[in-house]
């Protein structure tokens, strides 16, 4: 058996997200069958983690095994051929026996987009949040350097995650202003369902004015989901990246 | 009467291009219909030019004639309401008496963007050309120098072009490597049909080495449409500003 590993690029605007859902096109399945029509066989494929519903991924990593002895080009090439345009696999290699995309990635790179402008943005509608008001950047950039670190993130998920503990390391938050578009980029050994939603959602309520910068350590410390900000929109966050 | 001035922005994906045709959703009619809705009276809007299917615009400008006494936000606001995701007006302003969008214009910027990767990209694939041969920016540079001045462009342009006279100026051609995207920027004071398209075309041409960079000289001279480039794929090209 060979290992095969996948990185995934997608928009995910028209998907239910990563993992199959019974009714809804996911990308795991749009992909499964692509490469079960390479294969000539059913594949199961095992992915770094899931994305919701409008998430998009510009490196989303996955494996699978196979008995077929094909070249890379096969599940690359051969398998773009046969995917939607919103979905491609940009790399295919060989990876270790035993190799297990999710129980082997060390970290992930995700990024936000905000569009901040009195107008929303038909070019940029499907990519980013759009937000009327004017954010004080200051008070974020201060805010998200609370993130940093190992913490409880018990108060920044969803209200379906269901993950047996909370702790997780976030490496760093980056914020960048690049014309209208405001860019927060979070690194992290791993995350919970929704954590960087809520985390982008608490720290707009902080540029907006309605918390003080000092309210992430506090939800950190406190750990109530009830008294975080509003999970932002999906389609603002992308999954850039995975390491191993 | 009352002039308005709008600045347009559009995603072209599921749009025939600016102008009403018989069959087929045009950006013009979706406006014209929304602002009929707003004025309580049909209306017929001016633009600074048309853009042909799958072409996107930031800054499309038009105007029209109005004797109705609305505050300016309805224009913006009161008519994006009314528009879908893919159009938005960016800015409504009154503008003097006899203004015209088309007549009054002294440039139009325009944007090319060019994914340059081994493989397609979901997330570029609405907004840019997508090739998979490196390309050869040194030798594009040099011939996209020849394109700045007044020319005669009858190479430069589809066959459908019905102008009269073919000499246009050209401000300026820049190019910007941003990683795998690559954008070239063109300032001129007027265009002909497809022109930007045949001049990227044409520059691809030179930076894969079909072409010496001399020939982009060569053919503003020689006027020949069918010895310059293919013209590039509708996606990738933008109407990034109009100038008055």
């Amino acid at each position: 058996m060979k290992t095969i590993f996948l990185t995934v690029e997608y928009d995910g605007t028209d998907f239910v997200g990563w993992q199959i859902q019974p009714n809804g096109r996911s990308v795991q399945e749009v992909l499964e069958t692509a490469l079960a029509r390479v294969l000539g066989s059913p594949v199961r494929i095992h992915s770094a983690g899931r994305t919701d519903a409008g998430v998009h991924a510009r490196g989303m990593t996955a494996h699978f095994e196979t008995a077929a002895d094909l070249p890379l080009a096969a599940y690359r090439e051969g398998v773009n051929r046969l995917l939607p345009p919103d979905v491609a696999v940009r790399e295919a290699a060989e990876a270790p026996e035993g190799f297990h995309a999710r129980f082997d990635a060390r970290g992930k790179w995700y990024r936000y987009a905000i569009y901040t402008a009195p107008v929303r943005s038909p070019l940029q509608g499907r990519r980013a949040w759009h937000l009327r008001a004017s954010l004080d950047l200051v008070a974020m950039g201060r805010a998200s350097q609370d993130f940093v670190g190992r913490h409880d993130f018990a108060a920044f998920r969803s209200a379906g995650c269901d993950a047996r503990t909370t702790e997780r390391e976030v490496f760093s938050v980056q914020m960048e202003q690049q014309g209208e578009l405001l860019l927060i980029d979070v690194r992290g050994a791993g995350f919970l369902r929704n954590m960087v939603r809520v985390m982008v959602g608490t720290l707009v309520e902080i540029g907006m004015g309605r918390r003080p910068h000092t309210d992430v350590a506090f939800l950190l410390r406190q750990g109530c989901r009830q008294k975080a900000g509003r999970t932002a929109p999906a389609q603002g966050l992308c999954l850039m990246e995975v390491w191993y």
